[in-house]
């Protein structure tokens, strides 16, 4: 449990700003007195790039790599080209700082909205891995823009990647109460990939033999997502499949407004990162309109990371009483404080 | 229209066998008096694997080649490796007659379960690239099963191949009331590929003014299949996302038992395929429980393939018309009857 926290602070773009000064609030808050937070704030981002055409430069990159943790709001505006900083900032981020776990909880609170009826019992947890699959940037294209154009984009899997996240997943499944791991894949299409999925899950989970374990495609996993969500537990996946269906895990637990995430070095090398799932909708952005509670549930997957974990479940709670005490609407700054009352109180 | 047609019909395995007989019993009732069919049973699928080691001979590839149109039930065993029959088999019959359309509609008939609250209005067509992305089978490993493995899965994107299947979408946007397109891919991290299929997609929009247009990536696509499935009209998309993307819309319309495909060569150089989007099931097979009408309602789309609009239409309605009156559980035989009984009645 460290006795300070030196983090540094993404707000990026949109509704990226908003949401982020509520999760800071709501870490004060949440942290015992005597643990000094000092933060710093990175301006990185839309207007950053349309500033200065940078995303992100190495001097950054090297003094956000110094900090103990890293929350970020959201990247990305319709002016900038699609692939600009998602690329060139956010996948950066992830890749050099080697996040190969990014944990990606799904909980469905009591009086949250769902498309689903009979409102099923949703607990579940996405590892998602961070640093291999189609998201390496491996591809290119051939003749661009002519009618004899060829596109490439080459999923790259290696056993080192794929056994980390695997382990990683089992151990979490191992300290769930139901123990239950779910692998997805396509392999009975990706047959290099998906095989060397498979074949380190099981060799993986012959040290785990209190973990159940089932494998599923992934187009069927998504039947599954909006069917009969309750049969998850912990699910470990590539990183695209975990892209898609932590979406579809979001919208049937009470919205996008609601997912959080962490971008996870559990070995510590680097400093990992805490983002909401949702983009910066710059459509709503500056009005006080952003449900900042993903962001506050990403401060929650900070504080566990960083070895607060009675005050994550404090932050948690607070999310919960607030949700089930929800009615008409507030702005963000309202909901910030409900929250952060809630935890101090 | 054609006068006579010559059918391939490959049953496979599981309740492919039984739902391909009600198919073919739905099919002649819905023909008229003055068409021939002609059918040949291809013996395909797992049994033949496992008495011969083949999935697809070059003779029975070149048999399959000139019949009219291919009926097929369901490839799969969980006795065969995953990958065996699918790749060897399915994808060798998708690519070999270049199935580049890989149609599959989406429409919530009345009376059919769904998980979603409130019965969205549903009615939606996902035209998915049948020959392209990740399915072409390129890639590999190296050191496989070492802890050194490197796996990778490429896709594979050509301008050829995204403009005819954008271009088929297009026309079918055009031909509907509602004449609205929607592409889906990751064009923010999947840039190559992305952007080619955004350039071509805007490009073939501009002979297209009355199309609305719009662009979704594929995580954000699967939030609003179950927030706003009503949002879509037609939507076209690359063959792995569209894979992962039916599969979902066929979980909120009813379930897999009533998701139909073709696989469609527009240009007619090569019979097209029909098949319901489900598997083989081998949980209960041959316990006349499987639900054929994802067969038949796949049968309408080859009798619209082959000219026989009105035909399709009737076996269309006789299903809209068995879900209205369905209560009790039938067997695969008597749902089968009855579909046959309202096509002829
Ligand atoms: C913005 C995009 C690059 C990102 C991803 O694909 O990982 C986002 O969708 C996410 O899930 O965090
Ligand atoms: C069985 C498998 C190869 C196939 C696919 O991935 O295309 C199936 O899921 C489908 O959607 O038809």
């Amino acid at each position: 449990m460290s006795r300070s926290i030196d983090l540094a602070v993404i707000p990026g773009d949109g509704i990226g700003r908003e949401v982020v000064a509520q999760g800071l609030k709501v870490l004060s808050a949440a942290l015992p007195q005597d643990v000094k937070l000092e933060t710093r704030n990175y301006d990185l981002g839309a207007q950053r790039w349309h500033a200065t055409g940078e995303t992100l430069p190495d001097a950054e990159l090297d003094a956000l790599k110094r900090h103990d943790a890293i929350l970020l709001g959201a990247i990305g505006d319709p002016s900038v080209p699609s692939g600009v900083l998602e690329r060139g900032l956010l996948l950066k981020l992830r890749f050099a700082f080697d996040h190969f776990i990014n944990l990606r909880p799904s909980k469905l609170f009591p009086n949250t909205a769902t498309p689903l009826e009979g409102r099923p019992d949703i607990d579940f947890v996405v590892v998602r891995e961070g640093t291999e699959g189609p998201y390496t940037g491996n591809g290119g294209s051939l003749r661009t823009g002519t009618p004899a154009e060829v596109a490439t984009e080459v999923s790259l899997n290696t056993a080192y990647g794929v056994e980390r996240v695997v382990r990683d997943a089992y151990a979490r499944a191992n300290a769930r109460p139901r123990k239950k791991l779910t692998l997805v894949h396509k392999n009975n299409v990706l047959v290099h990939a998906g095989h060397l999925w498979k074949r380190i899950f099981d060799a993986v989970g012959r040290e785990y033999p209190e973990v159940t374990t089932d494998y599923l495609h992934v187009d069927a996993a998504t039947i599954f997502f909006v069917t009969q969500p309750e049969r998850f537990d912990v699910i470990v996946t590539d990183n695209l499949f975990g892209d898609i269906l932590t979406d579809l895990a979001a919208a049937v637990t009470g919205g996008i407004g609601l997912a959080a995430s962490g971008n996870i070095n559990p070995t510590g090398a680097f400093p990992s990162m805490f983002e909401p799932v949702h983009g910066s909708a710059p459509d709503i952005a500056g009005q006080g309109k952003a449900d900042p509670t993903a962001t506050v549930l990403s401060v929650a997957l900070l504080l566990q990371h960083l070895g607060h974990a009675d005050e994550a479940a404090r932050v948690e709670r607070a999310v919960a009483e607030d949700l089930a005490a929800r009615e008409g609407s507030r702005t963000t700054d309202e909901i910030g404080d409900a929250l952060a009352a809630r935890v101090s109180g």
